[in-house]
């Protein structure tokens, strides 16, 4: 028998590509050593997101009182950790079941085992030849292995442990390391963040990454940058102070996860090198999702793997400059979509910005989450919205109604004229509008 | 002096016109017998919902050992009117504070007394008399009263409640009763709903309307059609069964507050009769909002008054068919924007329904809130969205994605084409989009 696809790894490029190819009527073997779901799944994007919510949901308790809830001793309130886990566990292995029915359901086959390229029609796993007409390699990344951390903890470890360490040491960047230690920050434990790099969350317009440095520093997470720290063996010695820490935790930027291949396939920098098509330099063979280097988010593995499904059934894909949100999880949500201020200002484009805070926004008092705004970046000839950035509970929800603003091309004109429902935090997109 | 705007009235109609007319550079005048704000602002929209977060807080309160948060013994949880009541009271003037601050800003007048209109140019408050190019109605609504229970207690009334009945009999129609049914279940009351008919929600999709009476089952609060009850003192006898209630709250269909006027203006069931400028029978003289009967809705109240400022400053106004949301702030929301399934029935229309459920998102299972699902109705040919229903928490908020593309005429291959973030509860767009 021969595939019309395999494809390697199962994470959100992979599975997702799975379940469109079967509807497709493609024939099609997904091969994975590990997890359904693969990292995002199973220690990634969701166990972050389900963890963070218990924790907000401390937070919440904390505040109950205000909301006229009578009966709780703030002084007895504890995190279980081993709960918010098992809590955790149950929703990754609910979704892990859905991906496997939905497989089944569009014909789909799955195979646990290590997979090898051998051509680019052929792939060996769990010691069998399997024939194929594509290969998609979706085997993702993950973080660098550190030299100055050799102990440090794999996030992938995290929730295996039995209980917390008091004073955790982030080591390395981006938004899935502020998330961790705001989790850490709201659960009670002293995180601290030894920055590989500042910005800490690269691709971040500048304004939002100001508002998150500040939140941190407001939140007493101490943020030390690597260069001006020195490193001893249980403590980061920074500025004259000292600060112990129990356990490093390496949140580190990532690597490619590499299968084996015989076939000689191109890579940049550690990652396979892809084309417009995702096509890697062997014909028939493409890679979507972390592993060709291209971004480091789940939804645009997701977008890239169902592209290589339209190239493959000779479909026309959509057009390349796709706005995606970046969704920073953090308290509050921040989230953005399309240009950056310096980018624009970089293309030399002229733009205004509409700002409007939250802080008269009726139904985030009513919520009691008014901290936040919204800016809205657009050019000022027909006013076209070139980016949108959020902080506020649910964001990163919210960021949607811009996803869909910009897929439409639309103005600023359009979001003032769009009846927006009162009392609704959205409301803030009408009022950040333009008059016309 | 003459007022080129004397606006009657300071709710969602009123305060929204005075402002934007003010930004139009009109000199504008807002009376209002009352409050800043309206019934919206100070006992409707956003007093409801303060109260109904600090019933869901206490919902979540409740959840809160399933995530992993120790030490709340639920059995000494107890809610707290008086502080629920003091935190919406600061909502509310932090808000008519914003009002009057923007009133300020763009150099509106107000005058708090009773207005009565002499004549197209001419309106008297205060003993004075201001002369005026237009005049905009804004006064609103209130609950009709009712003969059945002529004690029963006035919306308006229930903050000033020192505390709340055991057993409440809410007697109306309408999505506001709903949310009340379920906050006084929420805190542990045990409310009747005395229906004057059914569906309870009018305009709702009968979708929806099926679900929130399953739902309000599954509660255990009795729904009693008035036509089938028999009414006692302090009961309500239906098959042969008979509910106690301690207190009964008017939440019936709103009639029209009209403002004193000499000049004829014609009604039409009570309501202030306008044409599409929500002009009067009488040139010059405007009504917007609820007190023209076109709709109860705060939102279509603001944007009418919009309409109304366009109108007089001579500016084309925005396509007469602009979709607006329905939304109950129930538990969990529910809104939904254009077209009906009845309707799209009723106008002949081929239509298919996308509808897909929160069960599998993994951002919905990490809030522990999966209870939920969108429908999407659009027609077959190009796929045009004509009407999208939601149940999830944030309901409210999410349908306003669906607001902006219907506003910009998107279709579902416009939904399934838009990178949403993952993970998202708004992912159930991209899910319920269509592959082309």
């Amino acid at each position: 028998m021969i595939y019309d696809l395999i494809i390697i790894g199962s994470g959100p490029a992979g599975y997702v590509a799975a379940i469109k190819a079967g509807q497709r009527g493609l024939k099609t073997l997904v091969i994975d050593k590990k997890y359904v779901g693969g990292m995002c799944l199973n220690w990634g994007c969701i166990p972050t997101k389900s963890i963070l919510e218990s924790a907000k949901m401390l937070q919440k308790v904390r505040s109950a009182a205000d909301f006229g809830i009578s009966g709780i001793d703030t002084a007895t309130l504890s995190f279980d950790w081993q709960q918010a886990v098992k809590r955790t566990q149950q929703i990754v292995s609910k979704l892990s079941r859905g991906i496997e029915f939905l497989w089944k359901k569009n014909g789909v086959e799955f195979l646990k085992a290590e997979a090898k390229i051998l051509s680019p029609t052929q792939v060996e796993a769990d010691k069998r030849v399997f024939e194929t007409k594509n290969i998609l390699i979706a085997t993702g990344s993950r973080p660098a292995p550190r030299q100055d951390f050799v102990e440090a903890l794999n996030l992938e470890e995290l929730y295996s442990l039995e209980s917390l360490p008091e004073k955790p040491l982030l080591v390395g960047r981006g938004a899935n390391l502020v998330e961790l230690a705001q989790f850490f920050n709201m659960i009670g434990k002293e995180p601290i963040i030894l920055a590989d790099e500042l910005p800490l969350i690269p691709s971040l317009d500048s304004y939002l990454e100001s508002f998150i440095q500040k939140k941190l520093k407001k939140d007493k997470i101490p943020l030390i940058p690597i260069a001006e720290a020195t490193i001893k063996d249980k403590s980061i010695v920074f500025k004259d102070k000292e600060y112990p820490f129990d356990m490093a935790i390496n949140v580190s930027f990532r690597d490619a996860v590499l299968p084996e291949t015989v076939p000689d396939i191109t890579l940049e920098k550690g990652f396979i090198k892809t084309d417009r098509f995702h096509q890697s330099s062997i014909p028939g063979i493409y890679a979507a999702g972390d592993v060709n280097g291209k971004s480091y988010l789940a939804h645009v593995a997701s977008a890239q793997a169902l592209e290589v499904i339209d190239t493959i059934m000779k479909v026309e894909l959509p057009r390349e400059d796709r706005s995606y949100p970046l969704n920073i999880y953090s308290e509050p949500e921040m989230a953005q979509i399309g240009m950056t201020e310096e980018q624009i200002k970089a293309a030399g484009i002229d733009y205004k910005v509409n700002q409007y805070s939250l802080n008269a926004n009726g139904k985030a008092l009513a919520e009691g989450t008014s901290e936040g705004f919204i800016r809205i970046l657009y050019e000022t000839k027909y006013h076209e919205v070139l980016g949108v950035q959020m902080v506020s509970e649910h964001a990163t929800d919210l960021i949607s109604e811009a996803g869909i603003l910009m897929e439409l091309e639309g103005t600023t004109f359009d979001l003032a004229r769009t009846i927006h429902a009162h009392p609704t935090v959205a409301e803030v997109y009408m009022d950040a509008g333009s008059i016309e």
